[in-house]
């Protein structure tokens, strides 16, 4: 038996997200299937971010199990010529039997696009969020000092969402400008559903001056999701790296 | 009587090219069904450069006359509002009434993109040649260098169109590598259809060894489309700007 450690990359425009759901396509399934067409076999992924619905994703990690003769460098080419150009194998690596893509991650790394200009832009509309308004980033850098370090995210916690406990650990939080876009960095040990989307929305309040300054501090605190910003779109959202 | 010039963006891949034909949406005509909208007037609008089906545009320019009172600043939001996302209405401004968006031109610039890596990008596939084989760009360079200047580019027109002349100056070819991607800058007074995807696609055979040192001159001279390298495909190529 064989442990092999995806690294995927995908733009998530035309997918349902990475975990398989009962209706429209996943990245997960489209990478099984290309799996079963290699393997002759019905084999299980574990991804370690399930994205949600229009996220993409860098450097994505997954892992799967198998009995094969074949190399690493030939699964990834038959796997990268079974898949859609929208998602493709950027490497496949044999690990120990016990490697675990969920379990053993121990930072995960996401980057937020916001194309900040009164003008759209027909290469970033997939890839970046149009903000029309001026947002004063340095601001927005401010408040969110705050949330680095372990605290109880639950106010950036999808209301719909049973997770049991809400506490995560933020290592680093980097908001730089470059041209008309402004690229929101975020680490951490983990995040809730959403709670990416929801930090970045909150910050767009703040930088636009919805939300004055100190606010991020009384919305950790309250730990009611109403308190914070609105959810930004899915689409300017980019699972960069996973660390183990 | 006004004459407006337009500054254009558009992600070519959805459209039949930019000029109006009998099958499939074009640019223009996509264009010309948001200034109809705005001015219920059946308007032509004159486009600086008839970019190629899949050919995407970064600063296209286009004109158009009209009766109206309306200001620039409200033409372009009301234009924006009508298109589509993957066409940008960037700027509209006031030009004295002999002003013609194709004439008047006096060097265009055109940027094509190679991935030059044996994996794909799925973020870059509609943007880009994938180019799997090693390429020696700065061979490639010396070989471009003789297409400066004014020539008969017979070699690199499309065999089935039958432009008159086929004399063209080009002012500067640069070839760059960042990262994977290989950028080719072409500027010249004006291109023959296909041309720049024509001199691409040989050098990349220069690039890759098909063809040897003194080529491209041998090419050139020849004046016969059948001695040059292949068409590039139509996604990598940018209209980057148009002086005038």
């Amino acid at each position: 038996m064989h442990n092999f450690k995806l690294i995927i990359s995908y733009d998530g425009t035309n997918y349902q997200g990475w975990q398989i759901q009962k209706n429209g396509i996943t990245v997960q399934e489209t990478i099984e299937k290309a799996i079963y067409r290699l393997f002759n076999e019905n084999i299980k992924i574990i991804g370690s971010s399930r994205t949600d619905s229009g996220v993409h994703a860098k450097f994505q990690v997954a892992n799967f199990k198998i009995k094969t003769q074949l190399t690493c460098q030939k699964i990834k080419l038959a796997l990268n010529k079974y898949l859609p150009v929208d998602i493709v194998i950027l490497k496949v690596e044999e690990v120990s039997l016990d490697f675990h893509s969920r379990f053993d991650a121990k930072e995960k790394n996401y980057k937020y696009y916001i194309l900040n200009s009164r003008d759209k832009d027909p290469f970033k509309d997939k890839y970046s969020w149009q903000v029309p308004y001026e947002l004063d980033i340095l601001k927005m850098g401010k408040e969110a000092n705050c949330l680095i370090g372990e605290h109880d995210f639950k106010s950036f916690k999808a209301k719909d969402k049973k997770e049991k406990q809400s506490i995560r650990k933020i290592y680093d939080i980097t908001i730089k400008k470059k041209f008309s876009f402004i690229e929101i960095q975020i680490k951490g040990n983990g995040f809730l559903y959403n709670m990416v989307r929801n930090i970045v929305g909150t910050l767009v309040d703040i930088g636009r001056g919805y939300l004055s300054i100190g606010s991020m501090k009384n919305i950790l605190k309250n730990k009611d999701r109403t308190f914070a910003g609105p959810t930004a779109p899915a689409k300017g959202l980019f699972l960069e790296k996973i660390l183990y």
